[in-house]
């Protein structure tokens, strides 16, 4: 929601004039075109929806009723209250309690929050963010890193908004590296507590959110320090207003005013001026420090510790990008059905103009990223039965996951919805048709959560650290011979007739699009570490050094890993569908997204000898022929996913 | 800027807390990093400024004053009355008058007019886009379209300001396609005038500046008919409002709402029920009615008739692009300073963490993007003096490069504020480091004044009639003939060892970099312009329907086209330059423009045997080299842009 306008409240804030046509106008737009679709809609909407279809449908009723309107130019106080009263209406459902331990009555399903957190991407987005600080950042840092006493001191509270929170990590200079952070808690054997501290400006925690207004508590992430010596980074509660709403002493709480959106959540900064915390308030389910001032952990190695604390996180992760999807989604259905309706040019003979979605030029700029939406989804739907099922030998797994999805679907979702403004034309520039809201909104989803950048660093050194550990124990010309040999097996295709290969019915075939994605990504990998290893032995780089020198190919690595497995997954879903009709509109996708890709990085096959000039050619080709075979299908591909006209709200588009 | 907020005027709007930090600390960044720059930076910036020095630096001086500093938090209203407000002010420095003919006092010097309205896209963009559609496009309606009477009538009150008025063209259902909109005027000879009408509810004018609250005279655009005869579109002059502001009898204003940005600008709707207008309201420069009722116009074909009248909006789309690149160079400036104080990471044994300019990555992102702004600056400034002095024989081209120029920059505006913002990370979504505000508000650039997909058509359309002229009248298989010889000419290249030519001194030769952006250009025409006759021949396709069947593939020429013209521009313009150190700082610009389209489209390359894969990937590490090494001069280049603090304003970057 754009964040407006007048003081005169009753008015709507637009001075002059009546707000729509003469009297004598039907003031609408031309019906929607929809091709009867070839496959059954409620039957894909409920593939989608999956086995949590009951609290989806429960809080899209929820979102519908009148109450959840968008206000049409609330001022920033009213606009936080609004989403304020919101989040307090949405923890009356229960829906807090959704994700905590039975001991404070809660469902322990992670699974069914995210599917809710992926529901209430598709309203405004303020409440989304707002419910994700105070249940998912909040709420969960108690329960993921505190133990029996924090959960039943603070759960049930914070389940029903009685007490407000907010999740105190990013500083003003240190916002990626977390490690790098400079508030301290020191130790204080005669107080039994900790002094929080805050020792410099930059040190300041930014952007907290809930923290502008209304938290009362917050998990702050501080160097632990205890009798001299440094134990890293670890999260205490620290109470910073009170039930007044005033900040306690030694708080200093500065409102991060206007942003580029997200206007309903009151982001704040906050600094500690030696506020004193009671020990029992560090929260210790991975370390704890005694009375008499000794410092335990179960994990003895401080990065490990580090990033198991840290590792906590990922299911926010997953969420962030289940709700960005949810906004692709969105943008998407509000284009879709704006080019299934809007005529402009057309021959000298023809009757009527033509449709915006008859364009080949507005088919490749939406179909593709129609395709994008649905191999999210099942990816998304992947990670998250992953992230319940794993074992704690696959924690990086699921960290290099959920970070590579993080990104990649923040980064479709800023995409989309820009390409679906444009699609739009003026009418996409109109708050009233929501695309300026959502694409305001969701930017700074690529920044949170992790930068979207340094995430897929963190992706490319887990899968050189991962091959490495292969390799561990090999001599390095053993090695050295190894890593060539792995890279000429892995490009061996090149050397058969099959780069010649351009036939349709090959390159629509499933597993020749995975080989080919998993080649280069192998390819990538193999070329990447040796060149890495080469820079540390040769050029006596630290590995710091050397990952940087090697930064934009290493990042190349981590994308063409995030394709793979969005391909592999994607067609890992559909292949058990019995519903044909079903499974070949999602084959066709499934091709648009992975022909796409081979296409976008034909570079690549070509300089590496993997593909023909055909072959490159005939994918454009058909990249071509699938965006307008989908075009035909649409309409009825965002009608599955089932967003309700009161959240979609766009006049464009009902 | 950023709309809102609060009915609490004298707050900010701001709830809660104090806005600053403890009063322990200094609340700033680190310094900003400057290398000792190698090149004379006034110098450029004398050079940058050109002729029209005087104009730009009297336009900042007045931006820096204190009523032009951005408002903290105006609510719509307000906002909208300090736009108006600021608008009077620069009309009463005579501003309005620059570009009028020297029979109501004017200057007639539109290059004067561009130079300051590029400036002015340093500040607020409402107030240029209220100065745009006040100066601009009503104004200059009335200037190129009408004649004396209509000069001395109303451009001395328009200049003023004492006249607003707007340019009522786009209609709910044409936007691109003018020649397709409904409103009409049919000629009455007993009442000696045109009755304007609106004949349904998408026929309503859209988006029209100044209509939702300021204008009291609209140029409209409308189907003329005159004794039955339809004679296309033409314009009238035809008040809107009473000197009060309230609408006219048969007028119907909405205001068009919220937007995503440029919210100080008014935008309606205007719909006319049968509304009288005097023969002589009648934009009749290329066209008129007598009194009796006869049509008369010095150009007979209706479709050329039609293009010289849109023809004079050329103008608007090339200061359109200039402004836009304002936006790009301020959105710059903010991003590489930032980068150039915060560091984040770095190797564990450096007393410092990394700058964020030396990540690779992040010189990736953002210095690409340096050499667009300083590229587009000399393609623009050789488009503003070829418009000036071109001849009759030169529309076509003028039309090609204006429309050509005006997608490219907005494009890239829109791309490189998003880049910027995410090379900020959080401090680029505070609403006080003008990154929300620049993205928010050129967004809707690459719609207005043509849809940019549209105009890329153009550009393609023009080059194909272009060549189509140079085959006319060759019979058809010696066309065929001609162009397939053509085409293996273009192609030569491939044929000779050049491919495998992938030294550094080769790549970073200018006429090297020219010839291949040529050779792909003239192939793509060439192949293009045979599928196209193709398409007609066999498959006795019209016009339009093959140009449709063709569009992604002639939209990939019009770029090709762009690019080409814009390197050799460049080239041009530093050719001359007689200060070395300058003349080598542009020359690697130049260098990373031409060096990083060449990687970008290699695929190309590599499909039709112009590249071989080892001069493909030097391309890549060299774009990479020179990335590093405008790294080192970033700072300096975004200071020779020569904006001023107060129009900046981004904490963040001072």
């Amino acid at each position: 929601m754009t964040i407006a306008l007048s003081s005169d409240t009753t008015a709507g804030g637009l001075p002059d004039g009546p707000r729509t046509c003469p009297a004598g106008y039907r003031q609408s737009y031309p019906a929607i075109e929809r091709n009867p679709p070839p496959f059954d809609v409620p039957a894909l909407q409920r593939l989608l929806d999956g086995e949590y279809s009951e609290i989806r449908t429960s809080i899209k009723t929820l979102l519908s009723q009148p109450e959840f309107a968008y206000p049409e130019a609330p001022d920033l106080a009213r606009y936080r209250a609004t989403v304020l009263h919101w989040t307090r209406q949405v923890a009356a459902t229960g829906l807090g309690r959704t994700f905590m331990p039975a001991s404070v009555g809660g469902e322990q399903n992670l699974p069914k929050f995210i599917a809710a957190f992926e529901t209430f991407g598709y309203h405004d987005l303020s409440l989304l963010i707002k419910l994700g600080v105070q249940f998912g950042l909040f709420a969960g840092s108690i329960q993921r890193l505190g133990t029996e006493y924090h959960h039943m001191k603070y759960l049930p509270a914070a389940a029903t908004t009685e007490l407000l929170g907010c999740f105190a990590m990013t500083e003003i200079g240190h916002g990626s590296n977390v490690q790098g952070l400079k508030t301290s808690a020191v130790f204080q054997a005669e107080t039994d507590g900790f002094i929080v501290h805050t020792p410099s400006f930059s040190a300041g925690k930014n952007y907290i959110g809930n923290a502008g207004e209304h938290a009362r508590l917050a998990t702050v992430f501080a160097q632990l320090e205890v009798q001299g010596q440094h134990h890293g980074v670890h999260a205490f509660l620290v109470p910073i207003r009170d039930a007044a709403g005033r900040p306690l002493p030694g708080i200093t709480i500065a409102d991060n005013g206007l942003k580029m959106g997200l206007n309903g959540v009151d982001n704040g900064r906050l600094w500690f001026d030696r506020v004193h915390v009671p020990r029992r308030e560090m929260l210790n389910r991975f370390a704890e420090v005694s009375p008499d001032g000794n410092y335990r952990s179960a994990i003895k190695n401080p990065g490990v510790r580090f990033f198991t604390m840290i590792g906590t996180l990922v299911s926010g992760r997953i969420s962030i990008a289940a709700s960005a999807n949810s906004v692709a989604k969105s943008a998407l259905t509000i284009a879709i059905r704006y080019g299934a309706r809007r005529r402009q040019f057309g021959p000298p003979t023809a009757r009527e103009e033509t449709l915006l979605l008859d364009f080949p030029a507005h088919q490749m700029k939406l179909m593709p990223l129609l395709a994008n939406a649905y191999a999210l989804d099942f990816a998304l739907k992947r990670m998250v039965r992953l992230n319940e099922t794993a074992g704690p030998d696959q924690t990086r797994e699921i960290e290099t996951s959920a970070a590579a999805l993080k990104a990649f679907a923040t980064w479709n979702t800023t995409a989309t919805v820009q390409a679906c403004r444009e699609a739009c034309g003026g009418e996409g520039y109109l708050a009233v048709n929501r695309l300026a809201a959502l694409r305001a909104d969701t930017d700074i989803f690529t920044t949170f959560e992790g930068d979207n950048t340094v995430l897929m660093q963190l992706v490319a050194k887990n899968l050189l650290t991962e091959l490495s550990g292969k390799v561990k124990g090999m001599p390095r010309l053993r090695r050295a011979a190894w890593l060539a040999q792995e890279q000429l097996t892995v490009l061996a295709p090149r050397q058969t007739l099959l780069k010649f290969h351009a036939g349709t019915a090959h390159l629509l075939h499933s597993s020749v699009q995975a080989m080919y994605l998993r080649l280069r990504e192998r390819c990538l990998l193999l070329r990447h570490a040796s060149a890495f290893q080469r820079l540390m032995a040769r050029e006596k780089l630290d590995a710091y050094t050397a990952f940087l020198r090697l930064q934009p190919e290493l990042l190349e690595l981590a994308h063409a890993f995030v394709a793979r497995t969005i391909q592999e997954t994607f067609i890992e879903a559909i292949a058990p569908l019995e519903n044909r009709p079903l499974q070949s509109a999602l084959k066709r996708l499934a091709d648009l997204f992975a022909v796409g890709h081979l296409y976008e990085q034909r570079a690549w096959y070509l300089e590496n000898g993997v593909f023909s000039r055909r072959k490159s050619e005939a994918l454009g080709r058909l990249q071509q022929r699938l965006c307008r075979e989908v075009r035909g299908e649409a309409v009825a591909l965002t009608d599955a996913f089932g967003i309700p006209d009161a959240c979609l709200a766009a006049p464009i588009a009902l």
